[in-house]
């Protein structure tokens, strides 16, 4: 299956409705040969959006369901949904072994809470964090963890998302010792708190994993091309990204508002917009779609509730190569290295 | 002397040195009618600094130390030098009432540990607090607080950093009661630690303080003008900070490799030059220069280390209308009020 793996789409995800899931993963087919999809949702309009990509229909086959996963639901209620649902049964099919992946770009609560419970957190991880890849000024993406799965970590738990965030960076962007650092308030050694400062001993007493462990990172260097991973709890991964996102709003708005203060200005920007489709293209959050639910039994995708075709094309993207590439077997053997030395380090201190 | 506040300056502090320093307070003074200075450090280096400000002659009193806190001294070194140094004396002034407020731009955690130590915590206030002005796109500023004096904080820090910020916010923006927000993952009431959630049921009994409580808000929306004040602890309040300072740099960036890429883009940022301008100017750390240690029986101000005399002027000004306003005053009254309920609330759950 690994050669040619099956993803499983959840098609009633999203904001955009189906037709931008279809749109999307005949994009994704395209980039990506031999890709084959099961698709969960309402037949009859799967059906219609499948007509517009003649690509797809020998690539998929569509298992109808009654059931969505509301945006606003909660996941505790979500649950109960899991064998109803387009997004409960695209896990299944990955619990089940029929798919490889899911991707769904539904209510990301639901689906932690689902792909939890049907998947279960894998040997060796005490909780699965998410991920995503973020734009930076240096030569690739960086992988940022935890974004919101565990508001409080411990120690073990940030070691253990270094290692999952290395194993994806790895298989993201093709590198062979990913550069990894904690996000702290400071570099020196004795800032932060007592789990950042414990990982850090820890990171740093395991030159045999494969990744370079660097010490730690702050919010202003995060773009910066610095680290290929940051590492943080839930909670400050999360206000770090929507910061970021906020910000580069922030500035975008503000040049659009300078541009348009003058007759001058308005000219300048007109001739200037190659330059300006540039830099939208670079902060395109399309261009980056695609969170991962790291840590499980297998592959769960968080396409963007917003994202256009292209965002889902890449969110499929990210699915089919963490499958192809074996994420979960690489992060179990890191892990498996770490918690030998782990528990005699435990015993040391 | 509230009405002609007394400003004692570690003139040796920052990257910029004393003319810098001797520049901004010329500059704060032109604007700042009455304003006196007690300026600590090198006697032959401020005078020489002087000659070019005749304004601050007659303003000035010049009080000479040899001692200097290096940018890169630990705190706990740091502050046994209080009687000796340019910036243990600045403090010392305020202590013994000879200055209303302190006005440094050397080494930050230096600072707050001597300020603290010798002006110590005001009475009903746990933990002092790092805050700052932030820009955004509303008709203010936003205050921010803590921004990494306390690396982890409980739920009656977090209460007590929403006065004092408010009552800063109210100094600092003529605002009757500024709405007031906390940190969090997410709006909804079951989001985040336990410690927040607490928080924000405390806020919300407590009509009678000087503010609009108005619930959570998230790393995205710190610049959209939706708060005046934002509450979090030092942790994730410095991460913010950070992040939001790295975006804006990382998108600057990009918008200049974008304007000089080709020919055209050239020309049209030639034209376009004073909305960039512009855009510098919104963003320029030096307007919204002085971090303010909040919740201490004395006003001390954090110039930033790098800044221009513009910002060194701006970080004077934020100090002498907190000494003119009172602000310890005002939030000893408004804790006094929180207290009280605050005890009974504490029994009551």
């Amino acid at each position: 299956m690994n050669s040619r793996p099956h993803i499983a789409i959840d098609a009633m995800g999203g904001d955009e409705g189906v037709r931008v899931m279809m749109a999307g993963i005949a994009e994704a087919r395209r980039r990506h040969d031999g890709l084959r999809f099961k698709l969960f949702g309402d037949e009859a309009r799967i059906k219609a959006a499948l007509d517009n990509h003649p690509n797809l229909r020998a690539a998929s086959e569509i298992l109808h369901c009654d059931g969505v996963v509301d945006g606003n639901e909660k996941p505790a209620v979500a649950i109960r949904k899991a064998k109803s649902t387009s997004m409960g049964l695209a896990i299944q099919a990955v619990k089940k072994g029929d798919a490889g992946a899911a991707v769904s770009a539904g209510n990301t609560g639901a689906l932690m809470a689902m792909a939890k419970l049907a998947l279960r957190t894998m040997p060796g991880i005490d909780r699965p964090a998410l991920a995503a890849l973020l734009p930076t000024l240096g030569a690739n993406d960086v992988v940022m963890l935890d974004l919101g799965a565990n508001t409080e970590c411990d120690t073990r738990n940030l070691v253990q998302f270094a290692v999952m965030g290395a194993a994806y960076a790895r298989v993201a962007m093709d590198l062979e010792r990913p550069r990894v650092r904690l996000l702290n308030i400071g570099t020196e050694e004795l800032k932060g708190t007592d789990e950042i400062r414990e990982a850090a001993a820890i990171l740093r007493g395991h030159a045999d994993l494969a990744m370079s462990f660097d010490g730690f990172t702050e919010g202003d260097k995060l773009a910066s091309g610095e680290a290929d991973v940051i590492v943080s709890d839930g909670f400050s991964g999360n206000v770090a990204l929507k910061t970021a996102e906020g910000t580069a709003r922030f500035v975008t708005d503000l040049l659009r508002r300078a541009f348009t203060s003058s007759v001058r200005s308005k000219i300048g920007f007109l001739i200037s917009k190659p330059a300006m489709h540039l830099l939208r293209h670079h902060l395109d959050p399309n261009v980056h779609n695609g969170a991962v639910f790291l840590g499980l039994n297998g592959v769960v995708v968080k396409s963007h509730g917003g994202a256009n075709a292209t965002g889902v094309a890449n969110a499929v993207h990210v699915a089919a190569r963490l499958v192809e590439e074996n994420i979960t077997e690489r992060i179990a053997s890191d892990i498996a290295r770490i918690n030998t030395f782990g528990k005699a380090e435990a015993v040391a201190q």
